[in-house]
């Protein structure tokens, strides 16, 4: 069961894991500063829980911690319970969810870690938007992706906004930095997965044809940049979602959806 | 051409249009206030230009009046040219879109309007979201959904975020109010569309099966409470996206842009 320790000075030393949480320079969930991860919610600090992510600490409003109850019983971490006023203090804005839990971040996963066992996994380039980032692993949750694996420039998935865009999934669904880039792709080739750029490219194939493998790896880039043409030449395949004509491309993380639909509704 | 006026009194009334946009009471896109619609950025406000909300007036910086160039040689209305500063004062927060562009509502359009001639269209209910609901509408532009329909308690799509998020195209896409809900469906069977209710209830149809229609309307509820059950009543088919055990229902804008690319790959 958690210590439940009450706090009411919001200077108190014992809360700085969650202080000024949108500083885009002391926050504690910067990687090259504390590294924390933080969890926001009810739900999102249950996943949380229940990731290779270990909670060092809660701090929320009484309420919250009645509603994990049971949750809570195996962790031995402090919960500081405060008002809500002493976490906008803290954190820095008013903060609705209630309740928060940081973590340290878990060892990093190697490819091949994620890759075994893998039938579709999504790769990511320069898709340098937090938001994105979360859509695209709550969709993968949702629609059985079963890994993320990050090439250049990606923004850091453990980000807290990412976090809980994702609904905590970013927790959840394994994923790895592929170091080597775009050389790595070689290795998702050697296990077996047909690799498919996604391009807006009228002369690429669409989507339903161009995606043929049993087992598949998705490529994704920035909106606007998409992905490099050298990383486009290292994969099998360049694919298409058929657009109308006259419109913009579409957010990365709906068009990774869209692949990631493409392979539930033929029941992969 | 348009007129350009110089303006560096953040006073000036003549500015109005554009003061408090995100004043809860008072911003000039309240549909029950002044009932503006409101344009931001150079590629918002030219498909402003093009569609059939007509500009009154444009507010915006130097490099935004020459990067618009001769889009602007059509309209016969104010330019008011200021500093960002002076906009930031006016509008009442930092804009660095540079450009924003006013319009009076275009007059409503009926449903037998926009359902002429369209083959797929999206229904909303209870869709109270205005990054939903300007998501929804770039993903219709982006993958030929010809018509949006809203049902109950909805938001407006006008408002600025909305038409921000959906690039502009909630200008374009014709959209129009069922009123009498939900019976006005009876009116989309009469003409020949296929309703589908999407759900994520286990027992309803894998959507790539439950799709057969020449003509389709796709019914989508808010995340959480989904569609009402009388609504899914008065359709033909409920629909589901195949999803893994133990996630969450996808976001709405998400689940629209499945069941939108459902169509099109089918070359619809």
């Amino acid at each position: 069961m958690v210590h439940v320790i009450d706090i009411d000075d919001p200077a108190d030393p014992r809360l700085d894991d969650y202080r000024d949480l949108n500083s885009s320079d002391r926050r504690p969930d910067l990687p090259d500063g504390k590294g924390l991860v933080i969890a926001e919610g009810v739900l999102v600090v249950q996943r949380m829980i229940d990731s290779r992510f270990d909670p060092i600490s809660l701090l929320g409003v009484d309420r919250r911690l009645t509603e994990l109850g049971a949750d809570l019983d195996d962790l031995g971490v402090p919960f500081y319970r405060t008002s809500a006023e002493v976490m906008a203090e803290v954190v820095g804005f008013h903060l609705n969810r209630g309740v928060l839990a940081a973590a340290k971040r878990a060892p990093a996963l190697a490819l091949d870690e994620v890759l075994d066992g893998a039938r579709t996994v999504a790769v990511l380039e320069g898709v340098n938007d937090h938001e994105n980032i979360g859509s695209m692993f709550r969709n993968a949750a949702g629609l059985g992706v079963e890994a993320v694996l990050f090439g250049d420039r990606c923004a850091d998935p453990l980000y807290r906004r990412a976090v809980r865009v994702s609904m905590g999934h970013v927790l959840r669904v394994p994923f790895a930095r592929a170091a080597n880039w775009p050389n790595d792709l070689e290795l998702l080739r050697e296990k077996g997965f047909q690799t498919i750029s996604l391009t807006p490219h009228p002369e690429a194939v669409p989507l339903a044809e161009a995606m043929t493998g049993e087992k598949v790896a998705i490529l994704l880039g920035a909106e606007g940049p998409g992905l490099q043409e050298r990383t486009m030449r290292a994969t099998d395949v360049r694919a298409r979602i058929p657009m109308a004509p006259g419109t913009d491309s579409l957010n990365v993380a709906t068009a990774a959806a869209m692949a990631f639909y493409e392979r539930v509704r033929n029941g992969c």
